[in-house]
Formats: C-alpha cells, sequence, structure tokens
C-alpha cells in the first residue's frame, strides 16, 4: 500500500508534482461540469475550527464538481461534540469511515501537521493561525503560471503589507523556489521581517539586496524595497537603484490587505490611512503594460473598483482558480489522478528545496517551542511531543516541526550524566547527537533534573 | 450567447414563461427521484445574509433532486470572509467557478438586483429585505394553478395583515396580471396599503372597489374589505355588498401571520389577540365548498390545527410544491430546461404586463431613494448608483430600480446650466430628459451646485 | 402501499431485522465508495434542535456514501423559521416533498416519536433528551457483533457513570434483549437506577444480582456490582462474588465519559477527580485477553491515549463503524433495502421482547407526564394529548409512550358518573378500562369535574 499524502505545507509537493497539478486543473478548468463521475462516493470533511466561509466554500464546490460529496463542521469549534476534544481524537473519528480526506482550519499554527499525523486519511491545510494556507499559495502560484505560461524568471512585486500577511511569506519562499524575482515594497513600517529574508537566503539559495525600487503613486517612494533574485553574482552593495538598471517589466503586483487588528496598541492608528488604494492611473507605463494584478480578497479599499474592468485585474480570475486547482489537489490525495511528476524530484529549475533529511529531536523534556501560539501549547493538544528539526549545529538552532518557529537553545545537557553545558562550549559540541538534550535556561533544566558541571 | 436570466422579481419572468414552468413542475412532481441525471457536476450556492431554514432547505432539496451539488453560506452576514465585504465582491467571487447559479437571502431591499448585476451566473432572490420574495409567489400561484387548472377568472380572498405581509403584495400583483378577482379582507388597522390599491390599478388596469364582504366568524365585518376584478365596467359606487351579488364561490383563501414585531409601539398589542384563528366551522356554506386555504408557513395560530385534516387545507401541499416548481425554475435559469414558452410574449391572458420600455434615470448626484432600507443605502454598497424608473413624467414620479419605492422630486436642474426650478413649473418641462437632473429639495441641490434661475 | 417505518427506539426493530442489518453493513462496509448508486435523487433532512457534530457527521456520510443528497438544519432550534413552530408542522414540511427521510435531534424526551407520528416519510431519532439514542446503540450492538460474532451469552461489564448516560441504559436492555451477560460495574455515587434494574428483570426476564466483581485498578472495589444473566436459575442470595466463580472471561468493557454537568450542586466535586483514567497495565490478566475496550466517544480523560495502540481498543473503530451501519438503516427505512427478516419475528434467542399488545391510554383530561423534560410539557407542542402503556392494571402502573417514563395514578374517576375512587380500592378495578380516568391527586380531579363518591 502507497503512503498517504498530506498537505499540510506547500513544500509537502515537489516542484514537478505542482506543475503536473496546473496542468490537470488546466483540463478539469477546461469544463468545471464534466467531472462529476471523477469521485462517486467519496467524502470531503471540512472542519473548521474558525470561519472562513471563502476557503469553505472553495474546497466543497472543488468536491462536489469531482462528483463526491461533503460534510461540514464548520464551527466545529463551538460545537459540544468537539468542544473538549483532542484534535488527534476528533480526526481519528471524522477520518475513520465518516470522510475520504479532511480539510482543516485550525486557530493554532502547526495543528493541521498534527492532524495529518493521526487521521488516517489524507489531510489539508486550509490555513492554521497565522502559519500557512498552502492551497492560497498553490493557487496563487498557478494563476501566474496560467497567466504567463512558466514562473521561472518573472519580477513578481509583493506590496502593502508584508509584515503581518501570511500569505505573502509562503507565497514568497514558493516563488523563490521556482525561480521567480521578487521585490518586496512594502507600506512604511510593514517591511517584510528580517527572519523571512534570512530563511530565503538560507534555504532558496538567492540573492537579497536592499534597493531604491520604482516610485509607484500610492505605494509610497519605494526607497524600503528589497530586491530578491536566484543565483545571481553578489553584488555587494547594500543599496541597488533597481527600476531602471534591471527590471524593464513587471509581470505580476500582489497587493496585501491591511491587518488593521494586527496593528492596534503597535501603531499609529491615523498613519493607516495612507494605506494606498490602488487604480489604473497609478501603473500606466510600458513597464506596467502586462502586468497582472494579484490580491488573495476579499479586498477592503486597497484596490479601487475603477480597477474591475481593466483587463490587468486578475484577483476574481484569481479566486476563481482556486476550484480547479483544489480538483486537482484533491483527486491526486485521493488517488483519482495520476500525475506525470517525481514525487522527491529535485526541483525543476535546479534549485534545490529545502532538505528533507534534516534530524528530528523530539523534546519531550525541557525545550518548548516559543511560539503561544504553536499546537504543542493548545490547552486539549497536550499529547502532542514538541519536536525540532535541526537547522544548525552549532551553536544549535532550532525549528519547531509544527509551526516553524526558530529557536536557539542557550544550554545542552547529556541525557545520562544530567551535566548542563553552554551550548557554544566545547563540552557541548562533543556530546553525541542522540544523547543532547536542549533547554533554553538554567530554570528550565534544573525543573527537568539537570545541573552544571 | 444567451444573455443570463435571473430571478429578482416575478416581473422578471413572461406570464407563458411561468405557465410552461408550472407544466414542468408538475413533470417533476410526477416522480421527484427520477431527475438527478439532469443538472451533474452543476452547483447552487446559497447565500444567505439572514436565517431563513425553510426557504434555504427548499432551494437545496430542488438542486439535490436535479443530480447537482449545494455550498451553503447560512449565516453569510456574520462570517469574517464577508463582513465588510461588498456584495458585488462577494457575488463576484461565488459566481465565479465556486458555482453555476446563487440563491441570495439578503435584508437589504434590492439587493438580490444588485447582486444580478455583478455575478457571472444567474441570480435567485430568496428573498430582500420586506421588498419580495418571487419564489413564495411562484409557488402559490403554481398551488392555485394546479388545484383549479387555471388563475384567470379565480375568486381569491385574501386575509389578516394586509399591511406588513411581503407575501401578500407579490401575490396580489401577481394574480392581478393573471386575471384572478381578488377580495381583500383585512383584519381592522392592517388593511392593504393605498400604495398597493394605486400600482394595481395602474399598472394591471383592473377596478379596485371598496365593498362590503362576507361575514367570516372571526375574520371581522368584512367591512373594509376591498374587491378586485380585471376589466369590469366601472360601477362609480363607493361601496358594494360583493358578497351576495358576484361571488357565488371563493377558490381560495390565502391567510396570513400577525407581523406582530411590526406592530410594537404602533399599535394596541391587546387589541391582536382578537387576530382571527380559522377553523373549519366558520366555512360551511356552499360557498366554501371548494375552496383551498392556503397560508405561507410558519403558522401560529391563526389556522386551528382541526384544519389539518380538512381536505380543503392547502397549506403543507403548498410548501410540498416549493420543490418542483424551485427544480423547474433552476433548471430553466441553469439552461437544462427548455420552456415551451416566449419570454417576452404578451400576457396570456390578454392583459399588457407593467411596460419595459420605461426609462431609466441614473442619479450620480442629487435624488436618493428614501426608503432606508433600500440597497442604495447599505454602508458596504456604496458603489452602487442610485437607478429610478420614470413612471410619470408631469408632475415627475420615480421608482428605485431596486426596492420599487417611489418618489416624487419637488425640483428639477439643467445639468449644463446648473438651473433649478420646481417640477411642476412649465420651465421644468423644457428641459429634455436626458439633461434632468432630479432632488428633493433645495438643501440637496444646493450640495450638488444647483441653484435658483 | 407498506406502512412507514420509523426508527425512534432500538424496539422498532426485530431481533432478527437487527442480525440482518448487522449482515447488510458488512457488506456496505467491505468497499463504503461502491454504493453510491443505492439511493440517487433521494433527500436526507437532518434536523438538529440541538447540536451534535459527530451524530450528524455519520448520517450524512452515511447518505452521502448511498448517493443521496443532505440538507441540514444544523441549529434548527435556534432559527427564525422553526422558533415558535410546532415539531409537527416542522415535520410536515420537511417531509413533505424536502425529503425522503428525517434525522431528528430534539432536547425533548419524547420528540422524535411525536415527529413519527407527524411526518409522512421515516423518522430516524437521533437522541432525544436524555431518553434515547438509538443508532448509538445499534452501533455498539454492531461492533461486538462484529468483534464476537455473537451478542448471545457475551460477558459484557459496563463502567464508570452508570446513572446518568443514557446510552448505558438503552445498551442494557438491547444487551439484555440478545441475551449477554451484563456486569455493572460503576463508580461508587453513580450506580445504575433501581429502575432500570426492575425494568430488566420485568420486560426481558433475566436474572439481577447484587455482586462482588473484580477489583480492577481504579474502576473501584467492585463491591457495588449487579450481574444480570438471562434465564438463570435463581440463587436466592442477596450478593455473589461473581469474579472467580463465574465469569472466566470478559468479552468488553463499556467505558463512559463522566457527565461533570449533572453532578453540580447534587454531589462533591473533588471527589470525581478519582474518576477512573483506563490504561492498558489494568487489563493484563488472562480474563482480559481478548475483551475491546468500547466508549461512546468524545472521551474526555477516563481512557488513557496508551490505549490506543492497543489491539483490544474498540473506541474508534465503534465510532467507525457508525457509518456502515447507519447506511443499512437508511436504505432499509428508505425502501432500498430489503432485509431477510422478519419485522415481528420472536427474538431470535427465544426471549421474548417487550410485549406490544398493551393498551395504550389517551389521557384528554387528567394524568400528565412526571417528567418535566416530557415532550408533551414543550411550549411549543400542546397539541400532543398524553398517552400512556397500561404496564399494570391493579394498582395501575402506566409508561409515557414517549419519554417511557412511568407514573402510578393515586386515583380512578368513571368518565360517566364523574366518581372518583383510590386507586387501589375495589369499586375502581371494578370500572371498564374504556371509561377509566386516571389522576395523580384530588386537586387533578377536581379541575376535571371529577369528585368522590
Amino acid at each position: 500500500m502507497v503512503a498517504k499524502r498530506d498537505f499540510v505545507s506547500v513544500d509537502d509537493l515537489s516542484g514537478s508534482e505542482i506543475l503536473a497539478l496546473f496542468r490537470a486543473a488546466d483540463r478539469f478548468e477546461a469544463d468545471l461540469r464534466a467531472h462529476s463521475g471523477q469521485c462517486p462516493g467519496t467524502i470531503l470533511a471540512t472542519l473548521f475550527f474558525e470561519p472562513s466561509t471563502r476557503t469553505r466554500l472553495s474546497f466543497e464546490s472543488a468536491m462536489l464538481r469531482l462528483g463526491g460529496g461533503v460534510i461540514s463542521a464548520s464551527e466545529a469549534g463551538s460545537t459540544s461534540a468537539t468542544k473538549g476534544e483532542s484534535l488527534a481524537d476528533t480526526v481519528r473519528v471524522v477520518g475513520g469511515r465518516y470522510s475520504d480526506i479532511i480539510v482543516l482550519r485550525h486557530p493554532f499554527e502547526g495543528a493541521a501537521r498534527v492532524a495529518a499525523r493521526y487521521a488516517s486519511v489524507p489531510v489539508v491545510n486550509a490555513g492554521d493561525g497565522a502559519h500557512e494556507h498552502p492551497t492560497q499559495t498553490l493557487c496563487d502560484l498557478y494563476t501566474l503560471w496560467r497567466q504567463k505560461g512558466k514562473l521561472d524568471g518573472l519580477e513578481v512585486l509583493l506590496a502593502g503589507d508584508l509584515k503581518y500577511s501570511r500569505t505573502i511569506h509562503s507565497l514568497a519562499y514558493a516563488l523563490a523556489r521556482f525561480g521567480s524575482n521578487l521585490v518586496f515594497q512594502p507600506f512604511p513600517g510593514l517591511e517584510i521581517p528580517e527572519s523571512v529574508l534570512v530563511r530565503l537566503e538560507r534555504d532558496f539559495s538567492v540573492d537579497v539586496r536592499r534597493a531604491r525600487a520604482f516610485e509607484i503613486k500610492g505605494l509610497g517612494a519605494g526607497k524600503d524595497a528589497v530586491y530578491v533574485t536566484p543565483n545571481k553574482p553578489h553584488q555587494n552593495t547594500l543599496f541597488t537603484q533597481i527600476d531602471d538598471e534591471e527590471i524593464d517589466r513587471i509581470d505580476a503586483i500582489y497587493m496585501t490587505r491591511l491587518q488593521r487588528e494586527r496593528l492596534e496598541g503597535n501603531e499609529d492608528p491615523t498613519r493607516t490611512d495612507r494605506y494606498p488604494s490602488l487604480d489604473p492611473a497609478q501603473f500606466q507605463g510600458k513597464r506596467f503594460k502586462d502586468m497582472g494584478l494579484m490580491h488573495p480578497l476579499p479586498r477592503v479599499d486597497e484596490i479601487s473598483y475603477e480597477f474591475d474592468d481593466d483587463p490587468r485585474a486578475l484577483y476574481f480570475r484569481q479566486a476563481a482558480l482556486g476550484v480547479p486547482i483544489r480538483m486537482a489537489l484533491l483527486a491526486f490525495l485521493l488517488g483519482r489522478l495520476e500525475l506525470d511528476a517525481e514525487p522527491e524530484a529535485p526541483h525543476p529549475a535546479g534549485r534545490s528545496r529545502e532538505p528533507r533529511e534534516r534530524a528530528v529531536y523530539r523534546s519531550a523534556v525541557g525545550l518548548r517551542c516559543k511560539n503561544p501560539r504553536c499546537v504543542t501549547h493548545a490547552p486539549h493538544e497536550r499529547y502532542v511531543v514538541p519536536e525540532f528539526l535541526e537547522i544548525r549545529e552549532a551553536p544549535p538552532l532550532l525549528r519547531c516541526v509544527f509551526c516553524d518557529w526558530e529557536v536557539e537553545p542557550a544550554l545542552i545537557g547529556h541525557a545520562q550524566s544530567r551535566r548542563l553545558h553552554r551550548s557554544n562550549a566545547a563540552e557541548a559540541q562533543r556530546i553525541g547527537a542522540a544523547r543532547r538534550v536542549y533547554f533554553e535556561d538554567e530554570a528550565q533544566a534544573t525543573a527537568a533534573g539537570f545541573g552544571n558541571a
């Protein structure tokens, strides 16, 4: 029996699988009503522990168009049946005979990974807190690929709130993986987080440069832009003027909503009144002739209604393409669609994906993920043992396998001797990987019975 | 490509189309389970911005019986995805690839018309505030037609709350259009509004007479009745005794629920205790032998349970027939059912429908609909430009194309000269239709930069 | 036309029908996705007047796997359409043309029986207050039957909260009916109610003995155990030591959740901290080698996660089997599955079911059910006339046909003479059954116009 496949993160699919899904989605899109014989008797369960009508409807539509059925707990978090029940139990029941595939939305980061471990059927992540929403990313990539015929070498400008938008971070990693060039052009104060740039450089072998970009009216002066290119020779300059030198066209602008609720208390609310509202007049040069304007929707005011009739407006098309790409994904995970692709193939553009061979550290005592919204801290999921990928050995850098937050433990203990060392001490390095026990601080170590040498 | 058809108002179908739908519904009704091959792979989206379980279930049942699928946002108004999003955006997304037809319920009057304009798929109005609920009317007509074999020349008595019941007003127009005779027999204080009578006379060429009707025990003395007949010679009497003279049989009594919540503050609550509760004993004469008792359900106390076993009780049958008639409507709008009918045919009974050639006035500045619940005043729908049908030229009478409220603008300005005139002034009449700008009062005109000549 | 069948109580199916359903469920279970041609065009309505996501999803999955459609009012109690409407009206509408079968969950005990009387389609009880949840029982029986190959002669231990658990009482009656032996081993203070034991003895011809049972660590000393066996010769001892003497193996342990909310005010909350949490270490003897551990789920802490990987853990399997057994039940009630069984056959194990010939007493005046949660006391269901089965004639014992609560009326009146007698008086016995009018007390009799002789 072939092992089941889940889709918790974009990384769960190889590059060639993603491209094969796009080709399959094209076949579905050609006539959406012609595929109702694909999955008869098959059932999708949507378990939404927080509401997201649009995402839910898109998945349900995809399944119904494949001829399957849908059962839905659209407010799973508030019903008595699931109140207080662990996610592991819920998905073991719902994925028992009730359904053949589960689509999960959950407020805790990493929840979908936990669900995938316990469910006997494939699990699709429809958003786990601020962590990932990989089918949104898949849909964004598909829209671009369909519009431009490729992803490699595209010039994509990401604009607006680059700090709090989950969509943007996932999309940036995915575009880098497929060889697109990126221009980050933030609304002042909502710059792309340093941690995202670090990870782009480290995991996707790209060049990251501070730059001064185009002045797009309303989008700010562009002086805090960042330019990301794959494999170009380093130029060793802190600042580059990218507008005329390198980019003679923009293939797509991805605009984001201001997450106003994230700003409260932190920022000056009056300032956000200047958040841009894009209209066609701002994009009139030759450079913008073929650009597509994308947005994950719903929009508030950041794209004016005048753009709706402009042929460059892609956002409604982007929402529409969510159905055929989800049809392809569901049919694939259900074993009803064979992909002309290699599961673990190298990236088609020659760049390597994040190595899968990283060691996993199970932290029965001691180290805990520092993300308070990580599923390992959820009140009903205490059975989950924290696990970390070892990203770097010395000094140690660990990444939570559930929510991807990184932590640098200050102390390392020896599992047998219970002796404790600073992480950067030579003694610490001499402890074999299987005997290391990580701690954040002495209090944590003491509580676990470890002490100084 | 044939233009899509919507069903926002009963007037969106021609009389011959409605009769053809009835014949199609009869075929569905003959065996409801035999039509699951009609719409495979096809999806209905129910978008309910206020709850109405019964209406929603009836539509969903109809679609499922046609072999299609259903996606449902049954509390669309309270979810984060749609909160703050415009109706135009919502229906463009949900009608993108998610669904092939949208059924909308919305608290604002005229909302379904807005949705129909923006959605690329057919939109069916499942109730827009107190405005219309046209599939209820369609179902009422179908029940009568099926029971009596025709609509022309029927004697239909409408009883109870004739003031606040949306159902009754739509039904009255529709019955008048098909040539039924109507007796309005209100609960005292809840008479049929004058505006409905005016419109009946003006738009449906009927005779409207104050009359003294039958004394039906519990239904009041009947002294405030109104009798509506098509094309009869005027009798020039204010009052007629209609019971013995003209009506030797009643074909149907349509009873309504007291909208108790509408009365608060306005009326004496104790008085409503005398709201009728019909039972078979009240309808024992020869005149009532073949009558059908109808009610839109749910009932409160206005029809006693003793009526349930009376063969004249039609109300459960009426609810049941909502499924086959909605099957016919959905199949027709989806292009899966060809009707043996002419879309713009003259009324089968020879009377003309409301003329469709009336000019439309787009009010970019100035005049606004006076209905506070009109969709043009909804907080998220500010992109909608008010539009009015020109019902009468001098003095001007305009009807909102969204909610049907009428307004008589007091002032007319000249679009170029910006000069202002009283609506009934000779100068106002001389301004060409294309140059007229309507205002309610001087303050509104001044705000728009118009002034007195 | 064959009369419709409902499933309101386990007793609505004969023993041979239940066993035939198990065999049919086995065929569905063999490949759940292979039966989508079974019920095309057929619609299940789930009417849930209180939420129960898990039960709802299980039914919906079953119907979809049969190729039918589902319409769902998952919060029927809170919507305007049903608020204030009687259950009789709701099911007459929803069972009109909307659906072909109704699954009902309702907070009032006996509500499903009322619904079954008024709906023209089959009604399945998915839980009516604390009364019955018969498909849970059916699923429990099916799990045991599938695991052990039979029900007759099994040794089943019921543990934990035996006082408030609806599941346990229904299961006990059903197991007794099929000839299993039962050990009740309660958490102290939550013993099986005396009324359940009385009914077991009276209606199922079993032997009920106080006993001292195994000491299962954490389950208490077992000194308040009860042992129920079919047809064994009476031993005339109050206490039996059952552990070694009679039971050399346990086939199943059925563990229950502590209904913590039921305890408030009544019990010492700290004491409930000692409610057991079962783990594999507690069940290590030879006697427990082949036992299956069952639980209706969701669990709180009463079964540890360590049990999940033990092959004796049946609870997830039990939940999963809810789908094929519900498929069999729905297909049978819809007339799409012929059972190789006799509807009114004697019990396969030779024991008689509860006699169906008991007289029914309609109580238009006087006697009312004493259960405050009985549907006859529900505010919107006042049209329901109380009815009682005559369990015993002298002194009279009556059982509510809706909620099964029993009452012993103190007074009997004569319908014509209106004379009143004590129930145990000789005069009372002389009144013919058709002329008896029962009362609880004199006040009730006086209010109805009955007086002392």
